[in-house]
């Protein structure tokens, strides 16, 4: 818990002060400036007094308890403060001195040394190279940190790994008056991090938004568990920086750890239902509308508007990001047609036109809140100079109060001193300067929506031969194993795979032909030979007994130096082409692909990413996600693929490398399926085994 | 000219009135208020005077000369007051009252009726329906208008079509202090338009950017043509709403179906160098740049940042743009590693770290205006409470002053009374709050500088049997054309076309083994088959004679009843299949589609539009920019296929479009193409004819 940290009672600032450059300095000011409803105690052993409170020069020395620390000395006498604390019983030190583990191998020796004196007395570490904490709570009022932003009460809270976009976030949301509950950039991570506070805004009721920005994760799968949890009941706005190559290279030179591909942040946002952002503004004017609306419960969106052109930027924003303009009932159209000016348009966008007066705001805002066709409104408000301005916004502001669906207004005005939106924001109603905006907000609070009401994920039972499947891998060495052994696991997790049968010597060739019947294909299966048809080691078509032994030869004599063994398959019948795969990635698991094969995959590159274990929603939604689902669907004239036999291959791989973490890679490929109940088949399989890294578990 | 409209001498308010919620106040008010350089006349007959000026019952009655009338009196009163300005000499008449076109049929006999009489005298005609003009020329101060937001100069024009529109873009000008010079919204646009105002402002040297709002051209090849000429010179942003409206009338063709979405504005924006907005914030952002800043010379964007987090979402940004980070001169670095902190990052992007003092940037911003691998400078500044900012900041004013390449700032800070960045702005650099927003501003600059700069469109001459065409195609009826003529046509424009013999009688058999080799296909060819394949009008593989016999005879009796031609075509080999198509659009012209054939077309609609006449430069990025371009590459293992004929078809078909408006629709699908100087071959082809429309001339 972090109690201590979040909410103490008193903090002592080692480093303080009166150099008003300096961070013991801001941090002290901070606390004061901001009114911190506990005590606070400078630590300077050179000054009697700062900022008008006596100074100690040793934490030891404090005549109280003291909860937190606050520490900016040089790095080098970190240690013997850090024993200091301990000895005084402080339970949290935020480290904000810098010159620890990003600094290299001498940083992070000290940085051993610091943990393992904290250890010693049971102190936990924020920090080092870190802003610290600030809560405004308006029982708490802690502002440990030494940063600018001011400190104003709000309901969304903040956990930056950057301090940097930690700051333009908080900076934001007081600019926009909806301040912030709690905030938190960590730096170095050496023991209190992101998993841990996430959780504990998970759990402050105080917190209705939390907003992330991740670099990098120390523990993905722990983030994923907790952040599942929160995201059912509250949301999590999420950015994470370095989406390309270049942003990469920053990273890592910013923090001197290297990035997770980007692909990695989609599955694990995706798993635990964080809305994920690319801007920051984005992110911020949808956490202005969650923090006091609720959640659409659907894509439905009506429109209200008094004039028509900006009114069609938020309908191309809202068609092009896939929800609907609601269809109103019959019934609200013929109201709003009799409560309306004549001339007003009754459709969705409702134009109640520049005229209207303040009642036909709220009517329209009345009759659409009915409809039960509606998911969420929007209003889109020019403010014209001879109609009545204060009055809509008076009905506004009253409908906001009361309103049991989201609204999110557009007030295109002047308003100079910013009033007339002041007076609907303290409604609870959102406001925007632009309808796109606007329209854009209610497309993330959609989806938030949408993923906060999904039904809980299922993880069908799916008969599998655990055991021979163990033991089948655990005879194969490290690296690419046999093809023969590859389709044995599969077939031990009930997987179709095309019928295959090993040969080793040309006496085995009988076997072939009361098993299979002709055409077949032949392959060879060494283990240095990876690329099987660029090396001449796949032979199609193979019509007879003739000809097959003529193959075999031919092969024999070309890979002999592999000591190769072969196998030859039934030749499968045209079908559509996918292909699946694993990658077992560092940290977070499992990652399952799907795509459709062939060029579709070297060129379009269209497939789709889920991190393992698959439930049935995500088999179903990533092979419907592909841009060239059409082609399996069966439309437009194509034969189609069993779209059912596809979802159960997807979710049987991925029992299996859940049940197997030393697969690292697995690439199915093709897999041959044919149309609608007609099943679907592995046809290649490459199976790469490793040492086996962690696993999450659902 | 439109001078006496934007510049008038003496303005006459008709409908001019005491009660304030009137527009005939609002537009005296406003004329008054922004201190009008003419003379204002209000004319009321049943009022004295009207805001402390005399009114005249009459526009006949004002003792001088009147350039400009506003009219704001009810739609039945407006001819005779049009007939009153004519007499007296007035040059032009804004009518805002509503009631014309945009009500029906007694509507549009007004404006008729109202155009008539104007003509009459002269008298040129804006709006009805119509919000106004401003002009904020300092000589002028016109604000001929009823909206709200004040007039403040400035160097940015617009033209918007929903008025509504364009009061945001004016407002958030406004309230971001860089102003505007010209302000128009049209409404029904029954004379003065788009063109002329377009046209207008780029011949104003006060106007350094034009922003144009569009929902529907009245003359989209005069649009183009204007703003063709403009943008070589300055930059025009534009914003089209609609987007996702279904716009398009029914088509039969490929192509017309395949320009679902908002392809015409696409391709008008394309042909005309306009860069085209989404968002109004976003091209708000842009315009402010612009109108202080030269635009890019190139793609490589140099950084200087504080902290690391924000910067990366920058480079994010430029990245997944397109754009390149700057890749700077070794003697650069040398020179940073020099001035700036040891710690400090001397790679692209330069963090100069948070401590940097203000002669860091200085250094910083120098030693990368100097690298010649650098096109343009996004700065990124955190205001950490420990540093000089003032000091930084003067810097940053200075640098601006004598910036020779384009700088961008993005400035995290407090600043409450935005007096920081009001000096950074006057110094002529733009600045933003999110470092993502300035990363997408110089995006879109970089878009500008990149069609400024672009080599003149070459259109090569192409030998061509124009008469020959004329020839065939003026025997033939309206709709769809028998393939035999649209071979000949394509043949007559030096088009490749699979080798062809038409049969009519069993009798003309003997021809085909003439003139061509076995395997062959066989087509019918009759008016109403338009879905050959569907019908079992097309058979492939026809190994011999005997089989030509049969499969002609079993074609003959089922098509009988449409008294049928046959064709009988050269069987081609395997390919890379195209599809091109040429859409004869109203009021634009012919638009020309490439794209991959086959499921690429069907699942992926993977083409590109261009407006004819293609350039050279049309026809090569067309091809290129297609998302399958590695199949017609060649690369990643693939046969590829020869991408000089298949640019020299499409510049035959655009030309072949150009010269015959009367082809309303063609579809050339498939076209195959073989590998590099292996040459193309049209292998289907459709032609349908039109009454013919007009086609724009370059």
């Amino acid at each position: 818990m972090l109690d201590k940290l979040f909410r103490p009672k008193s903090i002592a600032v080692v480093g303080a002060s009166a150099n008003p450059l300096s961070i013991g300095h801001m941090v002290m000011k901070n606390l004061l400036d901001y009114g911190f409803k506990g005590k606070v105690y400078p630590v300077n052993p050179k000054t009697p007094e700062i900022l008008g409170h006596q100074a100690y020069k040793t934490v030891g020395e404090i005549p109280d308890d003291v909860d937190l620390v606050n520490i900016s000395i040089k790095n080098a006498y970190v240690p013997m403060a850090i024993e200091d604390c301990g000895k005084k019983g402080v339970k949290f030190a935020i480290i904000h001195s810098a010159g620890f583990k990003e600094i290299g191998e001498e940083g992070i020796a000290l940085e051993k040394q610091v943990l393992e004196i904290a250890g010693k007395y049971g102190m936990r570490i924020y920090g080092p190279n870190s802003q610290g904490i600030e809560n405004s709570d308006p029982d708490i009022k802690a502002y440990a940190n030494f940063t600018f932003t001011p400190l104003s009460e709000g309901n969304i809270s903040i956990v930056a790994q950057s301090g940097g976009v930690g700051e333009v976030l908080q900076l934001q949301l007081s600019k926009k008056g909806v301040g912030f509950r709690m905030y938190a950039s960590y730096g170095n991570e050496a023991d209190v991090g992101m998993n841990e506070i996430l959780e504990y805004y998970g759990q402050d009721e105080g917190s209705r938004v939390i907003m992330v920005h991740i670099e990098t994760l120390s523990d993905a799968i722990g983030f994923m568990k907790i952040a599942g949890e929160i995201t059912r009941h509250k949301p999590i706005l999420g950015l994470k920086s370095g989406k390309t190559k270049e942003g990469l290279k920053a990273v890592s030179s910013h923090t001197g750890k290297l990035m997770e591909k980007d692909v990695t942040t989609d599955v694990i946002f995706a798993k635990s239902g964080i809305i994920r952002f690319d801007s920051q503004d984005e992110m911020i004017q949808t956490a202005v509308a969650l923090c006091v609306q609720p959640e659409p419960r659907g894509p439905n969106v009506a429109m209200i508007t008094n004039t028509g052109g900006p009114g069609i930027l938020a309908v191309d924003e809202i068609v092009s990001a896939g929800l609907n303009m609601a269809k109103l009932e019959q019934s609200t159209m013929d109201n709003l047609r009799e409560k309306l000016f004549p001339e007003a348009t009754v459709l969705n966008p409702v134009d109640v036109l520049a005229t209207a007066v303040p009642e036909h705001y709220g009517f329209a805002i009345d009759a659409l809140m009915n409809d039960p066709n509606v998911d969420s409104i929007l209003i889109s408000f020019v403010t014209p100079l001879f109609v009545d301005v204060d009055g809509v916004i008076e009905v506004l502001a009253e409908k906001g109060r009361t309103a049991v669906k989201p609204i999110v207004c557009v007030i295109m005005t002047l308003d100079e001193d910013g009033e007339l939106i002041k007076r609907i924001m303290a409604s609870g109603v959102p406001v925007y300067e632009y309808p796109e905006t606007g329209a854009r907000v209610l497309v993330n609070m959609t989806r938030y929506g949408a993923t906060k009401h999904a039904p809980a994920p299922e993880y069908p039972s799916l008969a599998v031969n655990k055991d021979k499947a163990g033991e089948i891998i655990a005879k194969c060495d490290k690296g690419y194993i046999s093809q023969v052994d590859a389709y044995s696991i599969l077939d031990a997790y009930g997987i179709p795979v095309a019928k295959t049968t090993r040969i080793k010597t040309s006496d085995d060739l009988k076997s072939v032909t009361d098993n299979l019947q002709f055409p077949v294909v032949m392959k060879v299966d060494a283990k240095e030979v990876v690329h099987k048809s660029d090396e001449g080691g796949l032979v199609l078509d193979i019509a007879d007994e003739t000809e097959l032994m003529a193959v075999f030869k031919n092969m024999e004599s070309k890979f002999t130096r592999h000591d190769p063994s072969f196998i030859v398959q039934e030749q499968l019948g045209e079908a559509v082409e996918t292909i699946m795969g694993v990658n077992n990635t560092e940290g977070i698991g499992p990652i399952i692909m799907f795509g459709l094969g062939g060029i579709f995959v070297e060129v379009m590159k269209d497939v789709q990413f889920r991190l393992s274990p698959l439930s049935k929603q995500d088999a179903h939604s990533m092979i419907r996600e592909i841009k060239g689902f059409p082609i399996l669907d069966g439309t437009r004239g194509m034969a189609g693929a069993d779209l059912d036999s596809l979802e159960d291959i997807l979710l049987r791989i991925s029992r299996l490398a859940q049940d197997f973490p030393q697969i690292e890679e697995m690439d199915l490929n093709p897999v041959f399926s044919y149309g609608p109940d007609k099943g679907s088949k592995v046809v290649d399989v490459r199976i790469k085994l490793g040492s086996g890294v962690e696993v999450a578990a659902m």
